[in-house]
């Protein structure tokens, strides 16, 4: 099942360098998630070819701006492009009071229900759980009320073999219980153990999206073992006094916080605006913890 | 003097062919004014090396999204960036608590004064005037309030020719009698006549902004022989009765205002996302109004 994870902001605070403010898209199984929506994130969705009317559920992790001035322009680009299905949105209490008077004063009235849950920073919290997926907040210690967010992507059923389907026969209404793990017994009355019937299953997959906090080991739990850790990572740590005073993590720290919780693939971003070459931040999370990559607008990172 | 305009946005409603929402910088004097700020217009002031601390005045025509989404953000740079001068904003008085609002939640306090000057959508109105520059308001016809702006570049007083002020030592205090149409008298008696002893004035130059409007001959007065006049071309012609009930002009009509007001040149914008080719949209008006060009992003328009 498809997991990927598509950069299209990684500017902290202020664009720069053709670098956008936050913005990513989780693609699981192509239903679309939009994690974080800073300003210019609609063009950033045209100019990578993401189709935005997919996006079913936006996330926004907190209320300064780099995260989520984007948000209003593409809910109405939204509507005015004809949209009628629902969209889901989780943030902030505050966002609610925000967009309504946008939309206010703008005189619009949205075809499409907007669905608003609000997150609490307080509390690790299951925001929706289907037969797929599982999508929980990470409270995190920023300045102003911060959440990340855990996509989980739930072990599923093994998958029948096609071959020995036609082989055996197997009827349709067998190819369930093989997979949920009963045997099958053929005309012949031979009796075929599940394993030999199936592929094995997809594993559980997750990722966690950690963005802004100060480096806290708080939230070290929520984030074990996940296969890829999204982290800010808006300073370099010569600059750890600055990290501190501002609720940001440095390089180094991030690389500290992926090795701790043993995740996969740690994925670094939110950098600031005094970085115009990258490479070193990069160098600096991979003394740390070496599978590490930044995250650079338009790549695209399968979640393994 | 420089009276100079730089399109950053030249789209409608929503951002698409890399046309972003619409905005424009406008140098008089290497002072600047930003008319309108739609979602990205940070990222186009960089893309295309305005420096936006230059920016002292901000004015926004009306609260559709298109128009001033990036507003906050590029307040926020501003802030993040270490602005102390003041800001003077300009627009519809919704729009300060859309600010305010966001400014509270994200707990941002601005270092710089930004100085709120409620606009009226119903009047015709000296938004400042001072030495050199006088704007006025002009009251569009729109589906929510909507002002335009007119931009008058005063006539200047004659510059004083350098080669006469040697050759007949005219001291300092006499110069300015001079540029005001005072004759002068040399040391020898001689009296000398001003248009002899200086160079001939600037004329007053201005420019006119109308986005967005039903075509209306309302404000014809207003704009009625400026130098250059920027207005909304939403549409063409075939388009008439969705521009009607959208509240919007046809190019065809753009062209026809602009040959009724008798102005120099006009430069069409805004243009709806069903054109990804503009040339058709720049013919029609100029079946008309054959000086017609289109607001293409980074393209710089001197006002002659």
């Amino acid at each position: 099942m498809k997991f990927e994870l598509t950069i299209l902001g990684s500017s902290s605070a202020t664009p720069i360098y053709n670098r956008n403010p936050t913005a990513q898209l989780l693609n699981i199984n192509e239903k679309f998630y939009l994690i974080d929506c800073g300003e210019g994130t609609q063009q950033q969705l045209l100019r990578f070819n993401c189709k935005f009317q997919k996006i079913d559920y936006i996330f926004i992790s907190h209320l300064h701006g780099d995260h989520y001035l984007g948000l209003v322009g593409l809910i109405s680009s939204m509507n005015l492009n004809g949209r009628m299905k629902a969209l889901k949105l989780f943030g902030p209490p505050e966002l609610k009071e925000i967009i309504d008077l946008q939309l206010k004063h703008s005189l619009t009235t949205l075809r499409f229900s907007l669905e608003f849950k609000p997150t609490s920073a307080d509390q690790f919290k299951t925001l929706f759980d289907n037969q797929d997926v599982l999508v929980e907040t990470i409270p995190l210690n920023h300045r102003i009320a911060c959440t990340g967010f855990k996509f989980t992507l739930k072990k599923r059923l093994p998958k029948i073999r096609m071959d020995k389907v036609e082989a055996l026969q197997i009827p349709p209404e067998q190819r369930q219980l093989i997979k949920k793990g009963f045997p099958f017994t053929d005309s012949s009355g031979k009796v075929h153990q599940p394993e030999d019937l199936t592929l094995p299953a997809e594993e559980e997959r997750s990722f966690a999206y950690c963005s802004d906090t100060i480096c806290d080991w708080s939230y070290l739990d929520q984030i074990k073992c996940v296969n890829l850790l999204y982290h800010e990572s808006t300073f370099m740590h010569d600059m750890l006094a600055r990290a501190e005073e501002t609720y940001h993590t440095t390089s180094l720290q991030a690389g500290e916080i992926a090795k701790r919780a043993e995740v996969k693939q740690l994925l670094i971003g939110h950098f600031s605006a005094r970085y115009r070459e990258l490479s070193p931040i990069l160098e600096e999370a991979r003394q740390v913890f070496p599978n590490t990559e930044l995250a650079i607008e338009g790549q695209k990172f399968e979640i393994i």
